[in-house]
């Protein structure tokens, strides 16, 4: 099934790209084997573009323009949209139909919604697997677009190659808010809707912030603040070429090189985690367990006693 | 500290709860020590309410008339607002003053958002233990919001007593995609902002995904659909009263015993996962795991394997 899904196979990559959502011994073959399928000169490597930003903020219909960008440049492009809490974003059903539309037929444009609702550190883990079979099957660049925005899915989209976060005109005092969580993990800037007004004071609004944050990323890199119009394809170029100017800079400087270790020791230690936690929910399934539950329910226990006596 | 903060110390309750977001030993010693502070009938024990839903469904504003509705019937209300994610909503620097701004005055309400970016399982293991100093400090009801939509977020708003889903007119299509997720939490639905067109179609919707689901909740009950105006306070009364319905429900049957020790054993295992991932944060900062990460990140390696070596 891998084998096919590397070679082009659709319907079996998106059956593998199952496996991998839902965890367990199934994801850990294929996270072994796709280890396995390589070009002579290496294994494939895709670039990953984490595109992250508010609800509303335009991230779909950036996403569908920068893959006609991508095209344009005769490239195959990938893109996974994270979506767990598609309760309320109903991104994982409509989405992946409504969005082929501009590129069903078109093979060299696969899009993958991933919804791990429930198993905790499940998106975590599943996702740079994902991402790394998406690289085998020979896509040049993974587009990785958060739907909803929780603590998961933005540390997700920011363990990418580059990070693009979208904000629109209006966004104001949010600004101000958004310093701390925003500068960790920006790449790049891009004001959408910039047809609106106030994209101006919002492009300059973060400009401040960059200026007072005195950050200039890694390796001297300052992110840059781009206006573009997403529904009508404006300026969608500039933002392509600016991602263009951060691999570049990144691949001058060993940035990436350094970028990505640092990315693989965090997923190692994620995947380290979810193991421990298997044998947490092993260790929390007996009677003895049960009864620290109640006592803990009924306050007579504080729960980090409950641990104690656990692990004890 | 704690003591001054459970005998009605505003400022050093805040103070509390920002040693429980920040977790780690100083957490561990609110937990054990909150659980000693009881009253000579046992621990003091509030009733706790989730809120969530879709951003701009009017989560905010509802929670604040509920506060109206509790001070009405003379009751002491503390908000939790969980906001992970608040690069993108400013909920946790604009919102504790600007939503005081009603209450500001009154000491039987206390508003306090949280954000615990950063460290895997925060949320999840820091947002009970702060419900548990609120409820030691003597409130009534806790109401626990959510202020972005994630994976963690929408799990931890599950987690209370009585679950509240917000939606809006218009929804329409999201419906379908929410089934599933909805079910799960929420045990009654409003439908916010009810004057304007189409709620009663989205109040339609929602029935009939109960019906469909053959849902009937716990102990046979049936999740209301309310509709109501949290702006002009219209209909909040009825939303409170359907949480009162739900408690006595849960009261009657025994249902709140059960679901109350199912969450003090979920609670422990994700406090136990959050150990255990310190532990694994220990194994993983070692020469060897900086060798495995680089590995992993070359593409030589699987992170499944690296785990395994650095179990081995």
């Amino acid at each position: 099934l891998l084998g096919d899904a590397l070679a082009g196979d659709r319907a079996a990559l998106a059956r593998v790209l199952s496996l991998v959502e839902r965890g367990g011994e199934p994801a850990r073959q294929v996270g072994a084997q796709v280890g396995l399928h390589r070009d002579a000169d290496g294994p494939r490597r895709g670039y990953t573009v984490g595109i992250t930003g508010a609800p509303g903020a335009g991230k779909s219909t950036l996403t569908n323009a920068l893959i006609g960008e991508i095209r344009g440049h005769g490239q195959r492009v990938a893109v996974l949209a994270l979506d767990p809490s598609s309760p309320f974003t109903g991104g994982a059903l409509l989405g992946d139909r409504v969005r082929m539309g501009d590129h069903a037929l078109d093979d060299d444009v696969f899009i993958r919604s991933m919804a791990t609702r429930g198993h905790l550190g499940g998106l975590a883990v599943a996702a740079p697997e994902a991402v790394r079979v998406l690289s085998a099957a020979g896509f040049d660049w993974i587009l990785v677009e958060t739907v909803g925005v929780g603590q998961v899915e933005v540390e997700v989209a920011g363990q990418t190659d580059t990070t693009m976060v979208v904000v629109n005109p209006g966004w104001g005092d949010a600004v101000q808010a958004a310093k701390a969580g925003l500068m960790e993990i920006a790449d790049l800037f891009v004001v959408n809707k910039a047809d609106r007004p106030g994209a101006a004071e919002a492009q300059r609004d973060l400009e401040r912030m960059l200026d007072l944050s005195g950050t200039t990323g890694e390796g001297g890199w300052r992110p840059p603040v781009l206006l573009a119009v997403a529904t009508t394809g404006d300026h969608v170029d500039a933002v392509w070429t600016a991602v263009g100017a951060h691999r570049a800079h990144q691949e001058e400087s060993g940035g990436l090189v350094e970028r990505r270790r640092r990315r693989a020791a965090e997923e190692i230690t994620r995947l380290l985690a979810a193991r421990l936690l298997n044998d947490a929910r092993r260790l929390t399934s007996g009677p003895e367990a049960a009864k620290l539950a109640e006592a803990v329910a009924d306050g007579k226990l504080d729960p980090w006693t409950a641990v104690d006596d656990l692990l004890g």
